[in-house]
Formats: structure tokens, C-alpha cells, sequence
């Protein structure tokens, strides 16, 4: 019979995938039912390629698990792997389940990840095999998967967001001269990240003075005359726009500006939506532009996580390996908003194929009539996913991270 | 007899340079020859202006002087204001002091700060005016400053910059496939803050794999060999190198290559020291590629400020008004190291003209044979200084921070 664990990861990395993982390895360490636990390095790439390594000895030490939550990026590595319908493929994955007596397969991850989940229960189903349970746990500082009110590492990713944004407003505003600063932020086809901007003047009161995100078409022109709108009222102006931003022909205006050496060497390279809101600007307002790309840092600062998100992770976790341990397959943990104020939230779970290949985004009643900005709606919602913040240890003045790899 | 404070600030913002105001401030509370405390807008330049606020009362509540330490930034403003040799200006602010019955001036800020704090003290030499003391305190995340074994600002920007780059390493090393990765740190013409980086590996071991400063010319082909060499020997590379690399002939790398919109606006834009050296390899390497601008986050993120830097900002801050409240003046606090392990440093002060208009470097043997890394005794140096963490208060989810205009 086989009762071992397999944990993977997949997908962009987020502050709080790992403590996902640390939700189920301490499920499964409460648990009678489970023998070893597993972990795939490099998502469902590796596994394919029997790359799994052993780790419940390192995690029966508590102190490890709390390492675990605190080390952002994902610890067993992750992978981009779209699951083709490939017959051998789904063997070869099986043959490793089989080898490793694998009763639980636990993937956390986004979009295509839970693809993979759907895909390969799918295909148990088919072919009789039901001793393997097939889970997916959700993950994303996108926060654009369906049916959960939202996603594991976006609280913290925006927690990050919101902090950095009110710290470059006192950066910004202590030259007497104005000042414009155009903070790029992650997201391809969603706005949530973007919007969660808004929540740097929660305390002080500037949060952004113009917000754009890619449900919106971006029209230079519109953008050029509403900065020149916010500087006629200020003297200092911040701007969080989105990386997938799109303009009114459907181009990634990312895409639309490219660097070339002096030297020609020819080679082309994008500059990112930022630079490009930078470069529509710089020549018409004659101040000071600063253009600022959070970039990997939103997604992999672990310092300074939401505690919710970190909980939330991992009673995730912990609820798909109980479901699993019940008998269920096929299913995504979510998260499921009873209120916002106070804020009360139940995990449950869904199938995941109301989940796999579908997208959530902003809806557009949340942003402003003139949609450069977001309504208190937007802030509501947003609000309690950043509360909290997770004790991070330090070692030797810098936080301490565990390696399983 | 003028027995007001004023206070101000200049120069680059830094997480540590309100921690010093506050220094200043609880010493003022404390003594009793000290009537009103000032803080004059945007350094230099509003006080030429006439622009002062009083700032003692909101100050005798312990709670603000807390805050002023967690915020970012310059709590008066700044200004890049180098005062001229002429006699009308300096006039005009000897009106402003005996116009506010100023006493003590406490002046904030880098090398033209210092500048100014000189000029200003030798004017009212000249003019047999010693009833205005006329002090210094440094600051700058870039630690250029000499005679003080290192400056306030430094040790917060160097936390964050070690810690960054531990996160990123997380981020960079989850695919199965060779990645760069190179980390773009302040520094104009001295590499102390790009250096830190290195203090990235402190637990895991992961420490950047090229590190390339200012001191020394930045070599296209052999910066080419050097990724090629460390490829080969791991699939994951990070670099750190500083904004103001030079090339073998003194040109700064960040101005070689500029970004062009395709319908040709024709405005010219830096592209940055970070983006050069990706443009130089992503050619050569075929490989993923990514540079990342520590940016203005690198100097405002008062959210992991060190410890041991703000206790320092603060006691420099203090030790000003100590000596000037005893009569000097055209003095500057510094730090002395006597030393690193266990940490043992004293506060002192020296006369302003040893640090006005001098600069300090990383010396060269502080660097590998190669100059593209650093040595052991570069770490044990920067070590002590991002030790510790202050403990930040937030307030629904985010740092709270203070406004005084």
C-alpha cells in the first residue's frame, strides 16, 4: 500500500509558498497515516525524472519548520512545465509514484500547475488508479487564480508593496522641487498587485497619486495629460503601474521601448512598462523622473511577510493533506472571505478544474470612474491580507534561510 | 543670548538619518540650556529661505522620537545646495539665526554638507560672531566619509542590501537551468555598499560570485570571461556591481548605453550600470538573464534598519550637541572602531575641515587578486555594522512613520 508524501513546487516563487509545504509536513508529522514524505526538486519536471529527495527527518525538529516559513522562494526548487497530453509522460510519473510507494501527491502552484493536478487525476481515473491522491495547494502574488477569495504570497508580496511604497513617498518628498516616481510592479495580465499599492497611505496619507493596471488599456496620451494633472496639484507625484500593462492595440508597452549600445551591438532589449511611462513623460514635464522596478524583490522578500498570508499558507497546506488522507483527489485548497471587517475567512476546498486554466482580475467597478486609480473597495478587500507581520529570526544580522537542496 | 536649536538635514536620504535629529532632540530634552528647537525645510536652501518650523513640542512625547527613528528618509527635507564664497548669502543666514536666536546649528548630511558647515563657521569667525556653534553629523549610505570609521545610513543600506541579496539568491536558484543575475547597488564613485552584498552568504553560503566596485575600471571582455568562468562552474551566478563602474577609460558604464522609444522621440536615457553588463552578455551567454536595481529602496527601507546603525546615528547626534553646548564649534561627530570582534566603537569628534571635500575608498586590498570580489577582511569590517534589529512599529500592516510638514 502506498502512504508515502510527495510535495512539489511550481511556478514564480512567492514569499509564502514554503510555508505551504511546512502546512503539510506538519499535518503529516500529526498524522498515523503517513510513512515518508517526499519532496519533487523542480516541480513536476523533476519528478518525471525521479528527482526526489527525503525530508521528513530534517522537519520532525520544529525550529527547521519555522526556518521553512520564513525562507521565501521555493524550496524544492520549481520549474515552467506546461503537462502535455502525453501518454508516456503520465507513465513515467506514475512509475515514480509507484517506485516511491506515493499515496499523496501534494502540488503547490498556479495556473498551469493545477493544470498538472487536473490533468494527472485525471488520468488515474482513467487507467483505475485511485490508491494515489492527486492535491493542489494554490499560489501566486498574481492573486489571480478563480473560486479562492484570494491566493497564498499575494498578501505578502502586497504587504511588501504597500510598506516599499510608503517609504518611497519619503524619499520622494523631501526635495523642494517637483518630483515624479513611476514604481513598476508584477503582474502580466492582473492588476491586484498593483492596487495593493494603494494601501501605502493607509497610515500617512500619500498612497499613489495614479494607478494603472493591464485590465485597463493604456493610452499615452491619456497618461501624459492625468500626470500633468497630478502635478498641477502637488508638487510630488507617485505612479504604480503594472509590467503587463497593454496599450490601446493590445501591445505590452514594455515591449515598445527597446535599449540599444552605443556600439551597436543590435542586440534587443526590453526596458519594462516602467521605463517606458518614464520615457513618455521625460520630455514634456521637464522635472525630476525616477522610474523604480520592485522586481524579483516583491515576491522573494521574506523579511518582512503578512503573518495572515503565512498562516493562511499553511492551514492551506494542512487541509488538502487531511482531504487527501480522506480519500479525496482532484481538489485545490481555498480560501473562502466570510467578512472583511473584522476579518473572518474559512479553507475549504474545490475541485480543480474550476480552477486550472481560468483567471481572475480586477474587477473594473473597483477602480475609479476615470480608471487611473482604486476605490476603498479595492482597500477593503486588500486590507487584511497584509496584516500581521511573521517573527522573522535573524542570524548574523541578516534573516536565516533553510536549504534543502 | 541665543540659546535656540536648529536642526537640518542634506544631501542623499538615508534610513538613519532621522535617528540622528532624534539624538539631537532627546539631548536638547535633557538639558537645560536649550530653549526652542528648530528644524529648517530642505537643508541649507529653506534656511536661506527663512524656512523653520518649530519641532520641540511634538518631541517631548517619547512615542514621536520613536517614530522619527523608524522613518525613512529626511523628516526636514533635503536639498543639493552647494553654498557658494559669497558674502550676501551667508549674511542672509546670519539674519535667519539671530532672527529664530539660533545657538546651535546642527547640520545633517554628506561632503557638501560638510562643506557648508566649514564655510559657515569660518564666516562667523570672520566676523567675530561665536555666539552661534556650528556643528556637523554625517551621513550617507555610500560611508565615503573619512576620518569616521564608517557613516550613519551605511549599516541600515548594507542590512538591506546583504539581506536583499540572500532573498534574490532564493529567488535565482529554484529552475533547473543556468541563470544570472545581476544586482545594480548605489555608490557613485565608492563601492562600501556594493561590497556588502557579500554578506549575503553569511548562513547559507550564497554570497555573490563577482563583485565589481567603482575603485577599479570595469573591463568588458574580462568582465565577460569572469560570468563564463563562474557559469562553468555552477548554474546560478549572481553579480553585484556599483551604479558608478567606470571603463578603462573613466567613461561610467551606465551612460554607454541609452534607451530609444522605436517611434524615435529621440529623448536620450541612462540605462544604468546594471542593464550595461546584462546588455554585454546576453549575447555571449544564451542564457536567462536578469538585472535588478536596488534603487531608492536600497536608502529608504527603514523597515530593516540596523540596530547597531540607528543606536550610532542617535549617540552621534547627541555628541554634537554635547560639544557645542560645551562651545565648540566647526566640529564633526565620528565614529571610532577599536574593535570589530567583539564590536567596540567610541564616539567622538574632529574638526570639520578634515572631512569636508575628502572622500574615502575601499582600499584595494580589501579586494581579491582579481578585483572582482572582496576579501575577509572587507566582511569582518562591514560585519558589526548590520547588527541588530530595530524593532519597527507597524500600524495596520505597514511601518508607521512620521510628518513634520
Amino acid at each position: 500500500m502506498m502512504r508515502n508524501i510527495l510535495i512539489a513546487q511550481s511556478g514564480g516563487p512567492t514569499a509564502a509558498i514554503n510555508a505551504t509545504m511546512a502546512g503539510v509536513i506538519d499535518f503529516a508529522n500529526k498524522s498515523k497515516e503517513v510513512n515518508k514524505i517526499y519532496g519533487g526538486l523542480h516541480g513536476i519536471k523533476g519528478i518525471i525524472e525521479g528527482n526526489l529527495i527525503e525530508i521528513g527527518d530534517i522537519f520532525k525538529d520544529k525550529h527547521n519548520l519555522d526556518l521553512l516559513c520564513q525562507t521565501p522562494s521555493s524550496a524544492l526548487g520549481s520549474c515552467r512545465y506546461k503537462l502535455k497530453d502525453d501518454k508516456a509522460i503520465f507513465d513515467q510519473i506514475i512509475e515514480v509514484f509507484k517506485k516511491f510507494e506515493i499515496g499523496y501527491f501534494i502540488y503547490i502552484g498556479g495556473n498551469d500547475s493545477m493544470d498538472t493536478v487536473l490533468k494527472l487525476s485525471n488520468y488515474c481515473n482513467q487507467i483505475g488508479l485511485d490508491s494515489v491522491k492527486i492535491m493542489g495547494v494554490p499560489k501566486t502574488v498574481d492573486n489571480d487564480l478563480c473560486v479562492t477569495d484570494h491566493t497564498p504570497g499575494f498578501g505578502s508580496a502586497a504587504k511588501y508593496v504597500a510598506t516599499t511604497t510608503a517609504e518611497l513617498f519619503c524619499d520622494l518628498r523631501v526635495y523642494d522641487m517637483p518630483s515624479v516616481a513611476i514604481v513598476e510592479i508584477m503582474g502580466r495580465n492582473s492588476g491586484w498587485l498593483t492596487a495593493s499599492a494603494a494601501l501605502s497611505g493607509i497610515n500617512c496619507g500619500d498612497s499613489p497619486n495614479l494607478i494603472y493596471v493591464p485590465e485597463v488599456a493604456f493610452d499615452d496620451d491619456k497618461f501624459i495629460e492625468d500626470v500633468k494633472e497630478e502635478l498641477a496639484k502637488r508638487p510630488y507625484v507617485l505612479i504604480a503601474l503594472s509590467e503587463g500593462l497593454k496599450d490601446l492595440n493590445g501591445n505590452y508597452i514594455c515591449e515598445k521601448l527597446t535599449t540599444r549600445g552605443t556600439d551597436d551591438f543590435g542586440h534587443k532589449m526590453l526596458s519594462g512598462a516602467g521605463k517606458y511611462a518614464e520615457h513618455l513623460i521625460a520630455d514634456s514635464l521637464g522635472c525630476r523622473i525616477r522610474s523604480i522596478e520592485l522586481s524579483l524583490m516583491q515576491r522573494a522578500a521574506g523579511h518582512i511577510s503578512s503573518l495572515t498570508d503565512i498562516e493562511e499558507s499553511k492551514l492551506l497546506g494542512a487541509k488538502v493533506l487531511e482531504r487527501a488522507l480522506e480519500g479525496h483527489t482532484a481538489e485545490m485548497s481555498i480560501i473562502t472571505r466570510e467578512s472583511s471587517d473584522p476579518y473572518k475567512a474559512v479553507i475549504g476546498t474545490t475541485h480543480v478544474e474550476n480552477v486550472a486554466n481560468h483567471e481572475k482580475f480586477v474587477p473594473l467597478e473597483w477602480l475609479n470612474p476615470e480608471k487611473n486609480n482604486v476605490t476603498k473597495e479595492m482597500i477593503e478587500y486588500i486590507y487584511p491580507l497584509i496584516q500581521g507581520e511573521y517573527k522573522t529570526l535573524y542570524e548574523n544580522g541578516i534573516p536565516k534561510h533553510i536549504r534543502l537542496y
